[in-house]
């Protein structure tokens, strides 16, 4: 099977995402989902540019997105970057920035995918380690580097950095790029996006995916300096000239523009997570202090696999990832308040038991 | 403004996509984009999947469109592969299978993204010229490689490859992947599909953007041997996990079921090439055999430049490549018979004229 492969095709360890099964009343807390659906004002643009258009080509510089992030974000439409969602985004700022003869820095418990694209774009690597409360201490970065990149809100915790420790960093760090992955900033994180005037070596990198419950559209975005826009560009030209299809750019004008749906969408997120935050302590578990759209817990008395196993066996799904430190905690997905008290009701009994 | 760039990312030379203005009343000749709508079909599947669903991530897998590719070409699921446009699929190829120490080869007068991937992906390549026809000769690939890339039928000439030429290299060349680029070969050239059977160093890659008329919904595939697929597979889960969203998943199944509105259509254009394929010839153009939806054309007595500027002053676009021995060529999508009706009367002063 391999005789055809390249070197580097044999040696991939190619990202595995959460499960994506289509089997009904499945409480489905294992991909960080956005539990509401898209704002109506989303479906109707998409609907309205459904017609002969599509025989054409979209946009390849998807224009009119770039102006509505550019005036919700208070920047340049040449400071906004746009791709197949955030994780086509975070593989270009590979090639154009970090593939470089020096090591780059990220956590050793961070998102997953980061070590994979290092491997498909031959970037060399080290990881971090996370403090003994799990948490990003930006401080340990502060030494020579090929670029930087971590997670704010950091996935699978939830912990988000704080901002001050986000500009420390980049005036200590001011000659590689620091790339701030903000996919879960809109659940009660500082965003770096109001940095970026200040700093040319600043990339953040948000998604439509789950503030914005688009996460079936695939955009995701970057706002950085000028310059690191260009180089971003040049590498997806280089690779794709239409990466977002014309209903994609449609739809995302219009989850962009109603602030009114974000807003409502994401309070509710918050409101669901500090209740499902305090039923898992009533439970006895540990439960990271989140800033995301999902709770990163363990029980001290009970192995991850089996409550992940005792949950899935009720139709219950959430993620865990088999790795140092972290194998016993579950990640849940905040879901609809309902969902949640599905979860807690499951996890009741097992927790109790033994 | 390039300090935080890499090597690579000052070394690029992205590809430069046809202008895509959106003036009203422009006779737009200049991307081959189809000038009939896609299926109603398609749209309703589009419609009918713009929901709540969009919340969440698409298959990752694609599995209801490889399924529905499979059947259409009588191959099985995992001889397929799907991307974000051909272009994607092209992409991905060359981590894939041409990241070697040896040259790949592709024509010298191809398609103009070829280069453009060598340069992102590294991969040293050798241009094989074109006959004084300007055809393919693939008897001239018969050396060692690191593979070996072309188009049939071929860009921006038109002109198909023989089905037992390509055979024949197969037969040749059993050591590294043959890659054949048939994102025309709806309108009139031999697939090469029904060979993957019998050459595991095959890969067809076609697209759903021209002879589907869904160039705004960017979906393209693959088909070869399914050691190929899978390292297509490794790179694409090393790149992003979803390229394809929910709605060009609905859409591309409808539109490759719809047998119907397929057939028709290719047959409409290659009835509307001929006639205008007559006319140029009656104006003095040399116009080259073309099984594309394109024709390849230049007037012995007029400058390309010239004939392009005339086009675009009455609102008539079309491409034109600047490069040896096709510089005075235009490159001419086939469009209703209406829009080439107009090109033809703007045509006809301008060579009539001096």
């Amino acid at each position: 099977m391999e005789k055809y492969w390249t070197p580097l095709a044999r040696t991939l360890t190619p990202y595995v995402p959460g499960e994506q099964p289509r089997i009904p009343n499945l409480v489905k807390l294992n991909t960080n989902e956005n539990p509401h659906p898209p704002s109506p004002r989303v479906l109707e643009a998409i609907r309205a540019a459904c017609d002969a258009r599509l025989r054409l080509y979209p946009d390849p510089s998807a224009t009119r997105l770039k102006e509505a992030i550019a005036r919700r974000y208070d920047v340049r439409p040449d400071q906004v970057f746009v791709g197949n969602g955030s994780d086509e985004v975070l593989a270009h700022a590979f090639p154009a920035f970090f593939q470089q003869d020096r090591l780059i820095l990220f956590p050793d418990i961070s998102y997953s995918f980061y070590p994979v694209y290092c491997g498909l774009y031959n970037v060399p690597f080290e990881r971090i380690p996370v403090d003994a409360q799990l948490a990003v201490q930006l401080a340990d970065y502060q030494r020579p580097n090929g670029g930087i990149l971590f997670a704010s809100p950091n996935a699978p915790t939830g912990i988000a950095v704080p901002l001050a420790d986000i500009e420390a960093l980049l005036q200590a760090n001011p000659d590689t790029v620091v790339l701030v992955d903000e996919a879960y900033i809109d659940f009660g994180g500082a965003s770096a996006v109001p940095l970026v005037a200040r700093y040319p070596n600043l990339l953040v990198v948000q998604t439509l995916s789950k503030s914005r419950s688009l996460a079936g559209m695939r955009v995701g975005f970057a706002i950085g300096d000028a310059g690191l826009i260009t180089a971003l560009e040049r590498v997806k030209s280089s690779f794709n000239s239409y990466p977002l299809d014309h209903l994609a750019q449609a739809g995302a004008v219009a989850a962009i523009e109603d602030e009114e749906a974000f807003t409502q969408g994401c309070d509710a997120i918050i409101a669901t997570r500090s209740r499902l935050a305090a039923a898992l302590d009533a439970l006895g578990f540990d439960v990271l202090p989140s800033s995301a759209n999902f709770l990163f817990a363990r029980h001290p008395a009970h192995a991850g696999t089996a409550l992940q196993a005792g949950l899935r066996a009720a139709g219950v799904l959430v993620r865990r990832f088999d790795a140092p430190r972290i194998a016993d905690y579950l990640r849940i997905t905040v879901g609809t308040d309902a969902e949640c008290a599905r979860l807690v009701e499951v996890l009741r009994p097992l927790v109790q038991a033994a």
